[in-house]
């Protein structure tokens, strides 16, 4: 049984609390939270944590530290964690890109500390505290990055240590993270914004409010598109190698589409159209949505 | 009182007649259905309608015919309506693009007969009887076309129908309605088949399994392109001036939010991150979505 400390107690960080308090799976769960409107909300909330003032308070009696800030954190964060962190304390972080940030990590962290990266395939377009909940990591994938000085050991704590969260893990050096993640979540989230933008622009060149007739598609797009944009921009910076290559594959399939439609090619338009169907049933069978028309919206 | 043939009986065919039955608004219910599959399902699901075998049958008996089909179909069903129909028979129709389809219309309907294009902002991505239910377009907008040779009394008597089945209503003309739908429907759909395409290209070129790991954004955009596609093929082709215009749009945007990413423009992609946040709490408001996080997934 060890001591959990939690940096950052966001929508993940706070899910974590609930989660590692519920499962009893700590002896103390200590959390280190830089937002004084987070702070007065976790405390209403009444977390199942101590909140601690100084990070070397919470660094001195954890042996497991998750850090669920923003990549643009890391740099100060490390400098400050090098002050007090021992080798037997194991860090672990939330992240959704990897290569970036372990270049960071690699620099400024004080030699012999082990962060092994992990990073739940969980979250939601609402940020902060009180939309968190314990079974947030249930049955979602959890990714945990191994690379050549990866231990064994922590690796196989950390392995079980999601397990109690509910997650599946899954693992996957950098480079293959950030390549399988710039496709299935980056390149979705930036298509997102950009189309809920274009939107906008229609607006002002139509003078004629159609955001109301979003109900035919768009509005989708928007809840992606109303994300935590400080998490994102750090995503969409950090991995910017395979975003860039990532949109430049969906402008040539868009290039492709917009000749096929101008040329009426049915052939061509009904094989991408129907090609594009199987890919949802594959998603619902593999368990990563539910099966309801409309999401069961009504 | 009216009798009322519906022409096609898929998904909103068929929430039509539940809906029209449930409010007891027509004295009878006809079924015009073409797909032998479909009339198969009709009558196990016991719909509330009387299946004509003939176009005939139902014609010279309804005063509102609704046709349900796409918009493909509209040539071949026009020169069967043309032998029957009478000039006291009103016909509407549920089709989402407008401009190309109203051409076949004035092209080919008998003169002196009135149709008067209407588009309820309805549907899912799920086809067929067996998913329409009775409150498919309650609190939806219904969009109804005026032209210059539009009735007004037609009109007011569509308006009144519309309402019947749940909807709000709305006029504009085909040139202002295929513009803000190839905004708000047409590319969202446009964009999420394409975006499944590339996440399908991506499994190739990487040879991994990356669908499983879809849950962080693509798997949103997957349920959307799931949805019916002979009925996107016909939109796509029939609004191809407007949608080719807004892939211009939005590929000028990506572009631009490329560059940004590259040169790690903080304030620019901040603001556009901010600002496309901003559209969702204004369709939330405007009750065109629920507000759950993840659409209350869990």
């Amino acid at each position: 049984m060890r001591n959990i400390l939690i940096i950052g107690c966001g929508l993940l960080g706070s899910s974590l609390v609930r989660r590692i308090s519920k499962k009893k799976i700590a002896k103390k769960i200590f959390i280190y939270e830089k937002s004084k409107s987070n702070i007065a909300k976790i405390k209403s909330l009444r977390l199942p944590g101590t909140i601690v003032k100084s990070l070397k308070d919470g660094l001195v009696n954890s042996n497991l530290v998750i850090v669920c800030t923003s990549t643009s954190e890391y740099k100060k964060l490390i400098i400050k964690i090098n002050k007090t962190i021992s080798p037997n304390t194991l860090i672990t972080d939330v992240g959704s890109s990897k290569i970036e940030s372990s270049k960071i990590i690699k620099k400024f962290l004080k030699p012999g500390i082990n962060w092994i990266r992990s990073h739940p395939i969980a979250g939601s377009e609402v940020s902060g505290p009180e939309f968190g909940k314990a079974d947030m990591f249930e049955d979602k994938w959890c990714v945990l990055i191994k690379d050549k000085k990866t231990s064994s050991k922590n690796l196989k704590f950390l392995i079980s240590f999601w397990k109690k969260m509910g997650s599946k893990t899954v693992i996957m050096n950098s480079e293959k993270h950030d390549k399988v993640f710039s496709i299935t979540s980056h390149l979705p989230h930036l298509i997102a914004y950009n189309l809920v933008k274009s939107a906008q622009d229609f607006e002002k060149i139509l003078k004629f409010g159609l955001i109301k007739y979003s109900a035919g598609g768009l509005r989708d797009f928007s809840r992606i598109a109303a994300s935590n944009e400080i998490m994102w921009r750090d995503i969409f910076f950090d991995n910017k190698v395979n975003v860039t290559k990532a949109i430049d594959l969906f402008i040539k399939n868009l290039k492709s589409f917009k000749k096929d439609i101008n040329s009426k090619n049915n052939r061509s338009i009904l094989k991408k159209l129907s090609q594009t169907k199987k890919v949802r049933s594959k998603i619902i069978k593999l368990k990563q949505d539910v099966n309801k028309p409309d999401f069961g919206r009504d």
